[in-house]
């Protein structure tokens, strides 16, 4: 028997209770032991509700039952998520946790505080909802050194894009729809401004690259200055519109950013469409490895926190050892990093062409059915800097989106 | 310091070797440990090679040194892997393989072996290659019961077919090109009949359901009857042609089979071409969960190997549960299985179309352009026993390829 506690009875955390309890039987074969939920923590009350006998308001209850084996903490938010985690971890109890916002800026500390207790920190929820990924990279990719992680991490943003993409809608009506549906918050800011995606990118290179990469190092670009006529112009042109979020290295240099691109019809993350999430991981001898599935949900997220929890059922009194160093990696700034570029420009394409061509050699053009007063272009790949340098001296820029060129994958 | 002994210094071997020098300095940090190889063993010698000094002919010397705490057997077949890998595990070494057929045919004694001495028998590479599968489906999708596996496990088959249907090439003419690659054996019946992908359907699904289904249960049909004109008829319907391997539970039965399949152009596997792998794996909460990369390969090969001894010396003393069990899992036949059938028959359509209809009800017909004396139809669903009930009336069949439309993923 394995008593636990839950922190948190919110949407991830009424799931974690549900998938225990409707799927005892297998949980208990898969972790070789009985998982019994001792307490739930929440400020509020719920009477009627099942956790009613067994919810608690004072954290220290759960802190100072040494029956309690694994805590999960499935708050949200660095406070008092942070206190209540690096307690529990001190006093000798596993961790499992969803929160991205924690392990993102406290990660490799309550890492090390695990390893120390020779217990656990584990957080396979964080990072695309139901998608193995972060112990495929600790446990699985581990024999050849990882190039390159790039992914669709933020289903929010995704679901805005592909209703944009398949209704035509603008953005706002895309985003009070995805906010009715409850895929987006009321406060949709972390999502769509590219902050959860750059947290979980942050997590996924640390972990790859065995040294701490600071999120707030990480620029970061939303999607909500995409519009429909942009998402115009990538159908013409055969692309879909996805905020990416990736992170490499190359000859030494590591480079992260977070930021919407076009993306060829021809690239596998072309087809992830809605709520879904998919991760590209390139190794330099295993090539590119792809972890493709539900990037949210209640029931999808909650089965992530507890196939942790079984982990660390298993894992009693073993520390799984997690490659994540307390120091800081150095990212490189995005100005060197090099690709092709869409750029919206006002006026009449025969009037501008020599304008633009002297700026950026040759480029493509692009024209939408029935619009006259503007039209666009695509570069040859350019240093960002470049890029920038040559643009400033462009007037009337309607907008500019990355271009997605590099793939590895074989499909 | 952690000593590991090869057994077997074919393809996956001399990877794992390359793998193990060109990566030193990653793997120990990612083990924690300083990895080194003490033995190859090998009835050949090799002269002037880096192994020629650390080469045995003899395997006793291996089980007899207790310095060798890992043992990695990439010899295939059964024997005499089986025989040295249960001494092995039973002198407390640990073993990591790449052996499909051995897993398959042996799998669950001797994971239990391992369990017995505390120590690990680990196979992530015997199936999907480079793809991290074995391990998510053992560590990190246990919190829901698995309810359907579905994949290409065959790198050499879609080789075959994606060729097939690029170049418009008849099966033999794929074949002996994908020989000449060294994408196929000179004695290609393990691959073409689907032996191999069996075997690794057989693995997964023991897995995922926790008993053992048994390889020679599994229906099991090869792709070498699959002819240019069949992939004529694929692409004009949108679909292509793919060796799938799947097993699933329905109201307590389970199934499992290997067969041809037409696969819809919208279905995530249809893109999946060359030598690569792609596996859905069903969750009732999770949803679907795809895993995709290097199905084969030396390199990937060897990367899933050294990647299993990363973990097997990150737990030396500590088994990892592995919820495979001796106990035979019985599956149901095929008959009771529902799907649309593809059907080839000669003759001219007007002139059949009645007979046809009468047997099968509405159906949907396709003619290839240029081509008089034979026509095909696609059925409704219908269980695969009421099928070939009806097919044994119809006369003057050339084939028939099941249809591939039961799709729960969300692109």
């Amino acid at each position: 028997m394995i008593n636990i506690a839950v922190l948190g009875y919110g949407t991830v955390g009424s799931g974690v209770v549900e998938v225990i309890d409707s799927n005892n039987a297998s949980i208990n074969r898969k972790s070789g032991n009985d998982i019994r939920i001792k307490y739930v923590l929440d400020l509020r009350d719920f009477p009627g509700d099942r956790v009613e006998k067994i919810l608690v308001h004072d954290f220290d209850i759960i802190l100072n039952d040494p029956e309690v084996k694994i805590v999960v903490e499935v708050m949200g938010g660095v406070e008092p998520a942070y206190t209540f985690v690096k307690k529990s971890l001190l006093a000798g109890k596993s961790v499992c946790t969803s929160n991205k916002e924690l392990v993102a800026t406290h990660g490799p500390e309550l890492i090390r505080i695990a390893r120390q207790n020779n217990i656990n920190f584990l957080f396979e929820a964080s990072v695309g909802g139901a998608i193995p990924v972060i112990r495929p990279i600790n446990s699985s990719l581990t024999a050849d050194p990882i190039l390159e992680i790039k992914g669709i991490l933020n289903g929010t943003t995704n679901y805005i894009l592909t209703q944009m993409d398949v209704e035509g809608w603008e953005f706002d009506k895309a985003l009070s729809t995805a906010q009715e549906l409850g895929y987006a918050e009321r406060n949709p800011e972390a999502d769509i401004e590219g902050y959860d995606a750059c947290r979980k990118i942050a997590i996924l290179s640390s972990l790859a690259f065995g040294s701490n990469v600071k999120f707030e190092d990480i620029y970061t670009e939303g999607i909500s200055k995409i519009t429909a006529t942009d998402i115009r112009y990538a159908k013409k042109m055969g692309y879909a519109i996805k905020l990416l979020a990736s992170s490499s290295v190359e000859n030494g240099r590591y480079f992260a950013m977070v930021a919407p691109f076009m993306v060829r019809s021809s690239h596998p993350l072309y087809s992830v469409s809605g709520v879904y999430n998919a991760i590209f991981v390139r190794g330099d001898q295993i090539g590119d490895v792809m972890f493709y599935g539900s990037g949210a949900g209640k029931l999808p997220t909650a089965c992530a926190v507890v196939a942790d929890v079984v982990d660390a059922a298993k894992h009693i009194d073993k520390h799984i050892y997690t490659f994540w160093s307390e120091e800081d990696l150095h990212l490189t700034g995005i100005g060197d990093s090099t690709r092709s570029f869409f750029v919206r420009v006002s006026g009449n394409r025969a009037e501008r062409e020599d304008e633009i061509t002297k700026q950026f050699g040759e480029v493509k053009f692009i024209e939408l059915d029935g619009v006259s007063d503007e039209f666009g272009f695509v570069t040859k790949p350019l240093a960002e800097k470049t890029f920038e340098e040559h643009l400033k001296n462009i007037p009337n820029v309607i907008g500019r989106i990355r271009m997605e060129e590099k793939l590895n994958a074989g499909c």
